[in-house]
């Protein structure tokens, strides 16, 4: 497969879009699909599609579509879906919970390993499944397990000296939950992923307010 | 204010993205910002942010820039935060009480009534100092309450069907963590905003696998 050297942040967003609604197709049975009717699962043009896909390679056929599964997997490929990541979740709060027990980490490509509790627990060393170790052991821990990336879900006060620690770890990705701007020591030795939940509550608050002054 | 009539998905998503920065810098003490310096914290073009803003009316100011408590209140108003929406959260597992402690709703605007609970529930009826009702008395609740938003955080097996209720009752919007495509009965009723963890993880994926790659 070939990668194109730039590839703009606005195709990275769109492709994981792509593969969930490839991956819903494939689930439902559809195993081709035409490119102006999967522009219309997605929401997009056609055009677009062809044009985001062309950074990676050819993948439709002319007069033929798209095969679902075919391109389901070669865009898992291209998202790094099949190289067996391992992650861990630092913080074992409620949304530490929630994420262990409810994210499929596996249907995306990860292996969860273990989870890190920062408040000392009476839950004991084991939440659904998962192997749970004290903060204080973190080190010693990833030294072993080597995963690539960390889930971040700690409170904020302690959120960029965490991160820090996992950097110098050795992390290469921290999936940052915490709704703060991490401050990082050494930025270049890790990629950061952002979930701003603000923003997508806002843009849910702005379409309402949008419908409500049409009327 | 003005609202064009036709604002793109892009710049409704980039409106948050907006407020969060100036609110940020607002907090920093900033009061004043060239466009260039904006563009720059906001990681696009003046012109883009220009252009953007164009759609709700002129805001910055030749040679001077953008006063920033000035613009922050402008972009609260076009995403409707100062409207005082009431909203609810359906579903008390992990992620519910994650977001009824840790999400700063006030700050987006959002005024919290009140939770569900899905699951009879030992821990009584108040969390976090939010009360917490039985969902089957749901349509009495809201009919009092009248929240403009429910925050779904049920399990998936019952989201649709709790979706339907919350529609059928008058909710405006649904902010559906629930990581399915909700089947709404009469879908012009409502706005939906779904919550895809999965495709901020794999935007992570790829660019820790694209990093790999240049090596």
């Amino acid at each position: 497969m070939k990668r194109d050297k730039h590839i703009s942040e606005a195709v990275i967003r769109r492709l994981p879009r792509y593969y969930r609604h490839l991956d819903n197709l494939h689930y439902d049975g559809i195993t081709r699909i035409s490119s102006q009717k999967l522009a219309d699962v997605l929401g997009c043009t056609a055009s677009q599609i062809r044009q985001d896909l062309s950074c990676f390679g050819e993948f439709g056929q002319q007069g033929y579509g798209y095969n679902v599964s075919r391109l389901r997997a070669e865009i898992a490929s291209i998202l790094g879906m099949d190289r067996g990541r391992h992650c861990v979740v630092v913080g074992m709060g409620n949304l530490g919970r929630a994420l262990v027990r409810n994210f499929p980490f596996s249907a995306n490509g990860f292996i969860l390993d273990a989870g890190f509790d920062l408040i000392e627990d009476q839950e004991g060393k084991n939440t659904f499944g998962l192997p749970v170790y004290p903060a204080e052991d973190l080190e010693r821990h990833l030294a072993r397990l080597k995963p690539d990336v960390a889930v971040l879900v700690t409170p904020r006060s302690v959120a960029s000296q965490m991160a820090n620690r996992l950097v110098a770890a050795g992390i290469k990705g921290i999936w940052n939950f915490t709704n703060i701007e991490l401050t990082i020591d050494e930025p270049e030795k890790v990629i950061l992923e952002n979930v701003h939940f603000s923003d997508s509550l806002l843009s849910l608050s702005y379409r309402i307010t949008a419908e409500e002054l049409k009327k």
